[in-house]
């Protein structure tokens, strides 16, 4: 007899079989491809056959290198460096506090349009290449993991007829959750985005108000934006009529990249999975001479330093200002900097131009970290435990840095008009009231507090996808009903119409019986008046 | 210099201080009691401490037995024998289909007057027991886990001060989960209960209003229920205005007895955790004798037949229908039954008081189960992808087995009504068309291949909020908005009223400007006309 749990073990080998699939990722650029490429290593270690499709004109995704992984480089018309400079414009958008109001209009308009060519040459980069299409059909993937940062990627699925894994960051105002993937997001306790010191999800009455007039102006924007721009592209492209959200709503599986130390509690769908932090890793050994400086803080310890990877340097006259106050506080500080060593540092601030960034944070003697609050670092001083002050950029940095300095374990400053004596005093709260040290450690026990770790969930997922071919299963029905279904419109209005029906046929029945009564008595009346008579 | 690895080594080791921890179940009962029971045991055998809180007249928790946990009991006025009485009636309701109507009525009233009198007599002798109470106070547990069926649980969390874990099977229409939990649940393609053949996640226009309808049935029920029963009960073991789902919605972590296998995918909320087949395991060898009859079956193999365990006996109608029917199948029958022998039993059956179901189910030779469709027995049948025929008799039954049938996994009849014709081709059908088996393996593969075991993940949850006392970062904050306040109806009352005000002063602008032109021209013409005159 074949015992229960050898039936087990036959049942889960079939489910394992074929288990070293064929995974092909369509990254997206900076963070986003940093943050892929943690789950296509765990990937390849576990025997996968990973193929990194991208384009000739990538700024980020070195497809020169060797890896352990394959890369498929399609040729596009844009060149490197003139994505780079597209990239690079929008950086400077967020940085340019000295432009009018007319001007950051104009450039705002002027750095979409170029991404919107950026775009679309990869897109038909991608499927004006009969050869490429051809090369992939033939590869017979068994997934497609893609950042629906870079577009058409979606696309993709469709054309190789394959399960789709996303992987993103919650987007502003939930859009491409809620308008794609059908996840439902209150106006009433999920804030939109987090603005200048409020929106969290304990609003106000007034909160509520602009909160949902954010909720409306995104929506407005994400919908007008689809369809004069990707809309038509996706349709094109793909031959018959379709919307960018139709697409990328067929996805199985979505990988958001945080989780519940981060995240406002807001609801989720089944095939949402939480994978924040994934890329974190326990601290490794300094190099010597790193090890050295950061030991001569003594008991005072280190602050880091970093604005990312996009931003490398600052203008001189922002720079001074930081490192003036850097040389204000007792602590040493590593700061990654690639501009014009400012004449303002002092001998406690050591300027590198690359740290390694979570070996760093992960050092006992680390006591703050000044970040413009991608995610990415982000997560890297939630997994470590060390408090923030945050200089936010651009983008979701000052959303995420937000969240934490509600949750209590950060500042944030305005980079653009901040003193020096602003970052000092921030710099000085944050190491030496106790709270931020206990909030930070208390999102640290959560973070390390999960059933799975984030990198295994991530994978795990990717992995379920190719056993079974898809996650059907987790996938809700409100992709197939319209806006009016979904919210029970038409149901509405369909009772509403009964009762108005039976209401009216109510007050015409009892019009009638009053008429018929009125008509009854007036003959009596005109009797008795003519017996009178 | 502590490497990282070690930091969050000590990181995690104050996570797990105090791991033994010390937890008070508040059970319901029977086959709720049977799934919490498999919980218990898991929390002993990770050396918690473990004390059962039941009341001296619990039917199914046998409190007298000797376990590997404590009980307390406390008494209350109504005898053991009387609660059975209540329970049994009810089932019992469920059965008699020689009722009229307005008798039908007449007894649900009646069943549901007595268990709140049962109810009651349990809630004040909880906590009209100063000792009782005093007693729980000075034994600091860490957590409270308790199942809502039975009802006042909840309170005693707010009693004791501890962090709650509660653990339910769906309720019709989410009323909990949506009323007291703050789940969303979209009408439009959640449904609120599988009724006869319809209402899936796909519906059409006709089964959403049907729908629609149903939630708004069930709510008011619930509303009126709550309202002049149990709020006021809590209200005065409380002291002050509360209501049962406000004391409900304080719960830290609800474990939710399904699963993606067995639901429609739907919206949850992050402390919402599925654990649906936690009590199965694999098979374990069958006695002798059983294995002796089941390997006698050859290769036709064997049917196991369970109607739960509320339910031994039938009417001797009914059971000579069945016992007929059954004698008509090639296969081995197991019945458990512990009324008369009905005088149509065919040779190929045997009857037996009490059988080992799982170890049934999980035997190579079982071809279908004929079920009651409880959650416990279902979940068995998924386990070990067993094919079923449902004869659904009461409560969430006929929404499981149809849950199940339009899964593919199953096919059902009405116990009531049904000829031995119909249970005969009902077998047939699950047994020879192939696509049950492939059905019940499909959803048996997605209930097999989770991150974490149901039982595992249960278990995780409960440590989880003993560890960190709660679980307040999964909870959302719409437990603190009134309804309107939650549908954003105020924040849109008054949106509206604004563009209402802009367009009464644009148009009492318009008019204004109007009547000045208008008055400015009338002078001229005045004058035009008195000079012509």
């Amino acid at each position: 007899m074949i015992s229960g749990t050898l039936f087990m073990l036959v049942l889960l080998c079939g489910v394992e079989a074929g288990h070293a699939g064929k995974v092909l990722v369509l990254p997206g650029e900076y963070s986003h491809w940093h943050n892929m490429r943690a789950i296509i290593d765990a990937l390849v270690d576990r025997n996968h056959s990973v193929t990194v499709l991208v384009s000739s004109s990538s700024p980020t995704v070195q497809h020169t290198r060797k890896e352990r992984f394959d890369f498929n480089v399609f040729k596009v018309n844009t060149k490197k460096e003139e994505a780079n400079a597209v990239w690079s414009d929008f950086i400077h958008l967020w940085m340019n506090d000295t432009a009018t109001k007319y001007e950051t209009v104009l450039n705002i308009w002027r750095v979409m349009s170029n991404f919107m060519l950026l775009f679309t040459d990869i897109c038909k980069g991608m499927f004006h290449n009969e050869d490429l299409l051809h090369t992939l059909r033939e590869s017979h993937y068994d997934v497609l993991f893609s950042d629906p940062m870079m577009p058409c990627t979606d696309l993709m699925v469709q054309k190789l007829n394959i399960p789709h894994v996303l992987s993103l960051r919650a987007t502003f105002a939930y859009t491409f959750e809620r308008l794609c993937g059908q996840m439902p997001a209150p106006p009433s306790y999920v804030p939109a985005v987090a603005l200048q010191d409020h929106l969290t999800d304990h609003m106000s009455f007034t909160e509520r108000v602009e909160n949902m007039l954010l909720y409306i102006m995104h929506m407005t924007i994400f919908r007008l934006n689809m369809k004069f721009t990707f809309d038509p592209l996706y349709t094109e492209i793909w031959g018959k009529p379709t919307t960018m959200c139709e697409t990328m709503g067929k996805a199985d599986i979505w990988l958001i990249r945080t989780y519940w130390d981060f995240e406002y509690p807001r609801p989720l769908l089944p095939n949402f999975k939480f994978v924040g932090g994934l890329h974190c890793k326990p601290a490794k050994p300094l190099s010597k001479d790193l090890e050295e400086f950061v030991q001569s803080s003594g008991d005072h310890g280190i602050v880091v330093f970093s604005l990312g990877s996009m931003i490398g340097n600052l203008t001189l006259e922002r720079a001074n200002t930081i490192a003036s106050a850097l040389g204000q506080i007792p602590q040493k500080v590593v700061w990654r900097y690639n501009g014009k060593t400012p004449e303002t540092l002092a001998p406690n601030t050591k300027l590198y131009d690359w740290i390694p960034q979570n070996d760093l944070l992960g050092h006992p003697k680390t006591k703050a970290f000044i970040t413009h609050g991608g995610t990415n670092g982000l997560y890297e001083a939630i997994y470590h435990g060390v408090p923030m002050v945050g200089l936010p950029l651009f983008a979701d940095q000052p959303d995420n840095l937000m969240h934490m300095k509600t949750k209590g374990a950060a500042v944030f400053l305005d980079v653009n008009s901040m003193q020096s004596k602003d970052l000092v005093d921030a710099l000085k709260t944050v190491i030496n009231n106790p709270s931020y040290k206990e909030s930070i450690m208390r999102l640290s026990r959560i973070h390390h507090d999960q059933p799975m770790k984030p990198l295994d969930r991530a994978v795990y997922w990717i992995e379920f996808v190719m056993r079974h071919k898809g996650a059907k299963h987790l996938r809700v029905q409100a992709h197939d009903l319209s806006w009016y279904q979904y919210h029970c419109l038409d149901v509405v209005a369909f009772l509403l119409s009964i009762i108005a029906l039976i209401t009216f046929l109510f007050i015409k029945t009892c019009c009638c019986l009053f008429r018929k009564c009125f008509r009854n008595t007036r003959p009596d009346d005109k009797a008795q008046k003519s017996k009178k008579e």
